[in-house]
């Protein structure tokens, strides 16, 4: 059990405050870390849902302006879980305060607010930490431990997709995620970025990128918060709005290693719930990861006799696989938010021993430079090299 | 958020008394049940590792004698996580006190165990629950609710199959699970048991039963449990002793609505971490479920179109899917924990609601008599007709 | 290429005889036999469509007798393609008649028949093949050598099932499949045979069977063959018939090397086409395979690194794999009937070198043996030991 | 059984030549075609394998000139099973001398030869075919049925692969088909043109193509056959040569509606021995198909219930599927080779019925200006829109 504590405000309470949440609370209960976790504040802008979230989740407090939240003393971790357009400055403030910070992704709109967030950070002695969660399923784990092992040898391929089907209906409204200003991206920012993350820590950095990216559906009726009430009642759609981000992404690229990779990302494919996979090729082996089956490694080793070669599908839940011995006996799954209690964990882990925990506002800055350069890449039609 | 709490004393404090408070503990996080649990007492007899485990998930005191637990009047709901061997006693008790009891299976050591259980609870307005928590998984719902809405048609087979492989190396220790006093029988109650669970859920009652079991090997390595201190010290084996369960117990039934079933049950299929599966095949259509991909239910409906039919693979990761809606967007999959969970937050709303709960004490007797009924075929060597 | 020839006789020229038919001649396509098959003689009762068929296939001559068939000097095989009511009375007469004998499964109607007809058969210098053509899939190959070389150890379980779903259909008319004057039994003989076959060559011998079967539809229409020509223009239906043999037959065994085995068979598993699958588990590792991907051959190895195992999909197209280097690149997939080729190229093969083809009639008394221990097992509700 | 005959005279006896003569000996046993084919004359360079190879296959003569072969007024029929670097000028004397052509993929080295080639067929009454077999898959004929149909609506995305793995061993010697000259090109040629055709296919004409292509290995040990005698026999490599093809090409497009979509084709995919994928989403479904399992067909009906919907593997071995009921009952799977078999029989009966197959030359040069445009792509580092 934890000696220590240390008290966290996060600001955002949705989907990724609910995921955050837990994860600290079920790293007490599944891990040892060193520092415990105080769920002390938690930060936004309706009183009534922040205050029914606060209480199902045990926050101590509630509070409405972020700005107050990272100027407190009593604050030692800032846990952004608010939309991305807010990164920038809530992370500015928070490094500035010497707080530690827990951020979900992706790091900024740009990479210029992303360079001046690293910058910010400088060498502050503080643990930053980007949210890629995916980098911490037991079997994505089990796939960099077989690469650093060299068993799969030079690495001649990545095939990263993130398939989802929420926006193949027309009449899905117009959300946050669609327009720029907001979202920054659309699949390309929303989901590319999850396979940039995972290619670059199991293959490398990329240095080539050629993308074409398209959209299908250029206006949607507005979500209904914009409605008016009376319209509302009536049934009656207020109107439509512009989609102002792509629909899809689709790229190639060229790792620095020489390996030739390609990612498609798409909220088109319909029957594709979260279909987030990558494929390896190496030379001495290969790797199959599927999200929705997230507990399972698919390998082939290419050492194996003659005539028993094949991909093998190896279920991460053995005591051996990291985090999986802190769960259940083999063969009983674990989900979705458990990465994000690995995260939890590690995170407070690097802080007692203080060490830095990736990927960080390093690895968020080389991925928004990934991520332009396959918006400058699909805006002028030719490959982009990344200096 | 619940308004009302009730106080839970849990016996036991092992793998189950984990599972347990976790479900517990987040089916106030995901849920909204009109009871609340308070974790007020847990039970166990080795003082450190029980006020560890007490303080790790928030348990507000440790007790010794489960007797004097159950004996308290702050004490609404005994949770029962301990061995097999002990249900009875417990059960007897903590019926007789009036307490609601959510009890881990299987039931009881014996039909004639069960029988006397369900005889004291008799009439008593006590909500009884036993924990064969498969049945709350988002999938086998929907295999339920495809089967009652005659989607699958008359039934025609089961296809059961519990296969682990933890035992078939001959250096694994003789542990309670292989002696037939602490655990009444080997893999035919320990895994046949969920089968028997989830195909009287599905299918029906069983009319007819044919087992054969095995023991593949006789004698094991004592535990270090029982070698003493000095021999474990100097690395000494201190001996073996012998299995007095069956290994394997494989078997055929008739259900009384005439479909015809096999239920394979297993420690020695090498390969198999946690392979609880089955298959049900009807006029209209058919099911197929693995524990090991539990969100997902393979469906085929014989009404699609011809040359089009084939088993879909289902997600049951949708708002439409029982359960579902409570945790994360479609594709992010749960785990095994979570059917704690759910059972939780159906107990306690069960009790809320003055209803029953399924499966309970009932389940669990007919379940015995399905089990013993298949004991004694193997012994005699004849198929067993149940009254 | 073949220098020498053998003349061929074959009964029967439906199903079976295509198959048959391309499986001679696809052999001296792709294999190399020392004697080459000449299509002599192909005889049936209905002269018309007999001869379209021995035009198509290249069948120099038709014949309506068998016997006569039989009795000609210039016929060297005897292909036994006929329904198997009539297996017992022509392989009695080919063997008397110095014939081999090319037999398509199973061999009997019962334990008597199959009895004497080995004994016919005595020490003939006649080479007597039964056709359960699937022990000539590669990827069955790869299984029996992994056993064979111990890869798999001791075998604790065998798991076998074939599943159809044809007859699941009320409106299925009553085809000789369903008489067990024509058929002798009906999944249980017909669909078991084969699990029995691959059973019996991959783990050994069985001791005990104890077996349950059932009928689900007790009346059917008659097929239009016997309805007049007057209803079947009227549309009318002439009436049904009753099923007299099992529509399912789901039985456990025991194998005298101690393995605990079940097998189920059945046509009314909606959504099962052809699903003819076994699981093998064995101390050292464990087997899977299923005919509708019959190239692929699932393999357990238990030696891999702890927490690098998995079942592994094994293509059985590369050179190492049993008779694939006689057709495509790896990858490249064969279907259904290449395994006749294989069986004809190796018959051919076994007159050549003088020795025998296994599985043979000794092989097809003993699946008889073994398939009446079922059914008596199933009448008298007892576990049936094979002596 | 066919009437007519034609003669059928073929350049190429190596792979393709066995596997062309297979579907013209087979096409006569499951199918019915108005002609026959007569296996006349084939023709090689090495009189020894090729008589070898007309013995086995049944062709009556052997030819060493094909200029010669295609002047003979016997021969009807030119099937081009040679090398694609001899396309150009055997399809011009073919075409000339007014012969039909069978001819294997690619249709040639370039562009400015395909064009050329399309010319002097011009509107000469000859049937021409490019053999890309696996449009004549069941499972892709359903593709295309349900594309048809509307069932898939419209169509977002393509993702095609071709995952091979041969070459990645650097110890593979330096073939032909490494060698531009000889080839062409590499995998993009080889693998990306069967992905092509069916994207053409499937989904439709391709506007934009952006490609990255890569070479993994520079230098590889010549072949035996380049290799003195001596030094064979001595077990000296005699040398290196250079590989100048690409290794490797990604590429993705944007279809004339709208689609966007992408093509992975490599032989540096370790454990892929021929994964020829396609997925293809849309608005009202999505469809999946891999090669190496070619009898099945997934596809997801978005029109399902909700919370029933998920992929459907449909085994594509029904009467209903497109040549399916010429082979077997449903479940009994076909291989590579009756793609061919499919071919040849569409290919006679398109001359019968004086009609055009598909694919054919003007489907060869399409695919030739995608290819070339890839090409081109690669090397400029842009989008090459194709006119």
């Amino acid at each position: 059990m934890s000696m220590r504590t240390m008290n966290i405000g996060m600001i955002g309470y949705k989907f990724m405050g609910r995921a955050h949440s837990n994860g600290w609370l079920q790293s007490q209960r599944f891990f040892d870390t060193e520092i415990a976790p105080v769920l002390k504040a938690v930060c936004g802008r309706h009183e009534e849902p922040l205050k029914e979230f606060a209480d199902r989740w045990g926050w101590e407090e509630t509070i409405s302006d972020w700005r107050a939240l990272i100027a407190r003393d009593d604050i030692d971790i800032i846990d952004v879980a608010a939309p991305q357009y807010l990164h920038y400055d809530i992370a500015l403030a928070a490094a500035k305060a010497g707080k530690h910070i827990f951020m979900e992704k992706p790091l900024a709109l740009s990479v210029e607010q992303a360079q001046e967030m690293v910058d910010v950070i400088g060498d502050r002695p503080i643990v930053h930490y980007l949210n890629h969660n995916y980098r911490r399923c037991p079997a994505v784990r089990l796939a960099k431990r077989l690469i650093d092992e060299g068993r799969i040898g030079r690495i001649y391929h990545w095939r990263g997709a993130y398939l989802q089907e929420w926006a193949a209906d027309p009449e899905y409204p117009l959300t946050w995620q669609m327009k720029k200003t907001k979202a920054g991206s659309g699949p390309h920012g929303d989901l590319n970025s999850h396979s940039i993350d995972l290619a670059r820590y199991l293959v490398g950095e990329i240095a080539q990128v050629s993308a074409m990216m398209t959209r299908f559906i250029a206006e949607r009726p507005l979500p209904d918060a914009q409605a008016s009430a009376f319209s509302r009642n009536a049934g009656i759609t207020t109107g439509t709005g512009k989609v102002t981000v792509e629909d899809a992404s689709f790229m190639t690229v060229m790792f620095e290693n020489g390996a030739l990779g390609s990612f498609d990302a798409t909220r088109f494919a319909t029957g594709r719930k979260n279909a987030h996979t990558f494929e390896i090729y190496g030379s001495r082996g290969a790797l199959i990861f599927d999200l929705e089956r997230m507990n399972e490694l698919q390998y082939y080793c290419n050492d194996d006799h003659e005539g028993e070669k094949g991909f093998r599908t190896i279920m991460a839940t053995e005591p051996v696989h990291e985090y999986a011995s802190a769960w259940w006996p083999p063969g009983h799954i674990i989900g979705y938010e458990h990465t994000f209690v690995h995260a939890a964990a590690d995170f407070l882990q690097a802080i007692a021993e203080k060490t830095e925990i990736r990927p960080n506002f390093f690895d968020g800055l080389q991925e928004m430079i990934i991520l332009e350069a396959g918006i400058k890449s699909a805006a002028e039609g030719r490959t982009i090299i990344i200096d």
